[in-house]
């Protein structure tokens, strides 16, 4: 019988990008358990009415609290912006999104008030960053721009590629024309290109990389509910997959920057 | 009550791409109505299990034929490949799928007995050109390559963009390797970066649009049946959708080549 203290961070994502996050929470919390499901079978979310990605949202918490987690973290953009507030509605767990610690953090580090955010079509349109920025500071500025070839170029693993750089470059220099000085990487895949972003906007500006802040987030609701795992001994990770594993296994060398992974396909709901 | 002949060809894909078939059925067809679905809310079905794809095509196919369709064509090469027996099982009806017609045009016109396929990484790797081509003739040979940026670059609207042809030609360099003078468009929507692809080729390599292959296919069974439509009244067009419409009717602009679609909701199953 685990303690409560020693129980996994549970991570959500539609398929593969929210290893970006684990990664960010295994740097920033390297004592702690974690367990994550990847919705493979259901992958995208960001094209489906946040009707159906809410069921999708709950029925992938329900799954990684039988797994004995601790605390939730909603490793996927889309379903931070639509259903976090049905999750917690739903569970007595705390439960953190992308949206709101990404945004925060924008609006700490920026020094002329000017915040890009980039993320998918249906992130960009959802204007939920904007929205969290714009609730905190009226005076700040938000210009965002979707980038819908940013995912496929991380799968196909060109995180440096010049082609990647080009398409970079296309999509970031409207962006650079607004003279921004922080942008929000507003989905889990862009940490992958993170080079090409920053070689495009230009290196005067800030990357927030939500999935970092996220894991921030973690470590001060585990530290302020006493939750914090203090064994020293080695964490154990787990994965799991709703869809075959074999291309997750491949992909997750890139997202996670580790060759060993054990992952497990489960039925959902 | 209209007649048989004046029933309309009943075509559905997973999304958007099928319409590059709709495209040719057409210029192919120019009599005949066209009725429509695309399954935008469960698109895309490339990463999906046969078993899932299979259910889907059937309940698409159960859709189409509640329109009064006379025939069915299947306009995405993932259920072609794994649905289109169990289809013909459950239906009474001539129900003409992509990789046959792709395959047999192919095998007709190359020279050199080299063929190249090219596609999403699902249809690459169930192999069913291949299974097709060899199965014709095993004298021939069959080289491919999944080209996974293509359907977001066609997406993107950069049919003739910089990016896409080096993208292509960093693509299809194996292919033209191999020496191949005949390459299948095995994705409904590779069709849109025709010209970038027949570059990256080179101008002596024929290129297969398995769309129009199949158009020519629904001409043959059309007529033979005796179920061609001689009405010369103008043709009905109408376009359904399983997701909110207004990205298809955005993207139906690039695909089809024309402004105006009547883009319906439905509730599917």
């Amino acid at each position: 019988m685990v303690s409560r203290k020693q129980k996994s961070i549970g991570v959500f994502d539609s398929g593969i990008g929210g290893l970006t996050v684990v990664r960010a929470l295994m740097s920033r919390l390297p004592n702690e358990n974690i367990t994550y499901f990847g919705d493979t079978a259901r992958v995208p979310y960001g094209n489906k009415s946040a009707e159906v990605v809410r069921t999708y949202a709950i029925e992938d918490t329900q799954f990684l609290i039988s797994q004995h987690v601790k605390v939730i973290v909603v490793a996927c953009n889309t379903a931070s912006a639509v259903a976090i507030d049905a999750l917690r509605h739903h569970f007595d767990i705390p439960i953190i999104g992308m949206i709101n610690p990404g945004a925060v953090r924008a609006t700490e580090v920026t020094r002329n008030g000017r915040i890009g955010v980039i993320g998918t079509l249906a992130t960009v349109a959802s204007q939920s960053y904007q929205k969290e920025i714009l609730g905190r500071n009226k005076a700040l500025s938000v210009v965002s721009k979707a980038c819908p070839l940013f995912v496929p170029l991380a799968e196909e693993g060109w995180s440096e590629h010049r082609i990647s750089q080009m398409v970079a470059d296309e999509y970031l220099a409207p962006l650079r024309k607004e003279s921004i000085d922080t942008l929000i990487l507003g989905c889990t895949h862009y940490p992958i290109l993170r080079t090409v972003i920053q070689r495009a906007v230009g290196h005067d500006v800030l990357l927030v990389d939500s999935g970092e802040a996220a894991a921030g987030e973690v470590a001060e609701v585990l530290a302020s509910t006493g939750l914090m795992n203090e064994s020293t001994a080695l964490p154990n990770y787990s994965f799991f997959v709703s869809d075959v594993p074999q291309r997750f296994r491949e992909l997750g060398t890139i997202f996670l920057g580790t060759p060993q992974m054990r992952v497990t396909k489960v039925h959902i709901p």
